[in-house]
């Protein structure tokens, strides 16, 4: 199976040291699902990426850019994950970047990630994090390229034996997971972090709060501490590429998966993914 | 004048798009004043280039990389600015890397900056940035690629018309500015925001610390607000590309460039940089 890269359309094309994607981590990414040669929550994915670049001050020609993302997909297997990075490109004088820079586009084909079908069916076994996420609003909910954090979180992660954990703000309030956004299920309410200070704006997490809305489900964007998960009738992570996760342990607790993530395991696979 | 850039040794090598330093910010760089030849403060820039891999865990070989580093300055323009940029390498799934991964080393040089005389001889023009940086105790001090902030605040300096401008952290204490650090001195003190939660630890600053304990001055790392500027006898930014840079104003503020001041131009000077 043949997983193509293209560096601003070049087949195998490599990209320019001065670029600034490297130099400052100045750009945004999107990793999509792509399951019989169709990338699930596309428009979820695209729509982050233009609020990204409006964040940054990046130009990026969105039609073209899917234009060009449609014809890469042709070329990939029609069963993986298809990654896209926009960099503001090269030029400028340290920080401040040529203003007629031409942003970078990549795109990467890659296998489905290899984690065990055991984690969407019995759950998670998820820990907490200690290293704190930077209070950034600037930034925050923006999937760009300085994820030095993630680095550091993934290797704690790592560290403490769990497939997910709980990662909290300075103020000590539950942003997300290492890789993942979280739910939390209280009676009859869905709760998530919200994200205003620090965390990505998961793509799942936007489709499910949308979905639950629509339906006149009771769904709450709040501050939620990592007792108010230890307390809930249900937890789970979320995230577009690897679906629904319930939480079977955080600490001393322990869950079966509950029917509202069951629920939100259908919604993930009615939109195509294959389980 | 030919400037080159080296990629792993290779002369106009390119980046391989997986690489972690793209991805992620998943690296660290340094960029160094070349004055006839010579690196100046090359010693304090590898120093900050160990301890940021060890608070990354970076596998760097540094006696490997000041060889091959001092091939490359052999190869460039006499006075230059040389820029290194270390990175993770590539592979990994997601934010894991892969342990054996070999990391990046890329070698770039550059004219000299363009900055007028007049910002040493008169002083600059100072301003004080409205975005915060964000506190991330894990990685500060460190010159690692996730600069998405000094992106944003150089922005903003330009709207500011002001030459630099002094940064904040989310509580509100003087950090550094744009794209230095910086002093103040109030009677027979010098003072310097502590670099403990965010910022970066210049190897000027840090010559300059040294250099005045080590001459019995009085030198302080505190917690500064900009009122605390706004009443220094002297105020002037540092950094080990452009040097000294008194403030001549701030706000309604203004000052003639004081004699401690001075007295740092000529130690950056004595080091060999031309100004």
């Amino acid at each position: 199976m043949h997983f193509p890269v293209w560096v601003d359309g070049i087949v195998d094309g490599r990209v320019h040291p001065g670029d600034r994607g490297l130099a400052y981590g100045d750009g945004l990414f999107e990793t999509l699902r792509v399951q019989q040669g169709r990338a699930l929550f596309a428009a979820g994915h695209f729509s982050r990426l233009l609020a990204g670049s409006e964040a940054l001050y990046l130009n990026i020609d969105l039609p073209v850019l899917r234009d060009r993302f449609a014809a890469f997909l042709a070329e990939c297997p029609a069963d993986c994950i298809a990654k896209i990075i926009v960099t503001r490109g090269s030029g400028g004088r340290g920080y401040w970047p040529d203003p007629a820079a031409t942003p970078t586009v990549l795109f990467s084909a890659h296998p489905l990630p290899d984690t065990p079908a055991l984690h969407a069916e019995a759950g998670v076994r998820a820990g907490v994090c200690t290293l704190r996420l930077a209070e950034q609003p600037a930034l925050a909910g923006h999937k760009h390229l300085n994820r030095l954090e993630q680095v550091l979180l993934r290797r704690e992660l790592e560290m403490l034996e769990a497939d997910e954990a709980l990662v909290l703000d300075t103020e000590g309030w539950v942003v997300e997971g290492v890789f993942s956004n979280v739910f939390l299920v209280s009676g009859d309410e869905l709760r998530t972090p919200r994200i205003e200070v620090a965390g990505v704006r998961g793509v799942l997490r936007a489709a499910i709060l949308h979905e639950a809305a629509a339906r006149g489900h009771k769904v709450v964007q709040g501050l939620y501490g990592p007792e108010d998960f230890m307390a809930a009738d249900e937890v789970f992570f979320c995230n577009s590429v690897n679906g629904v996760w319930p939480v079977r342990s955080l600490g001393a607790r322990e869950w079966t998966p509950g029917p509202v993530t069951r629920h939100w395991q259908d919604f993930w696979q009615e939109q195509g993914c294959a389980p």
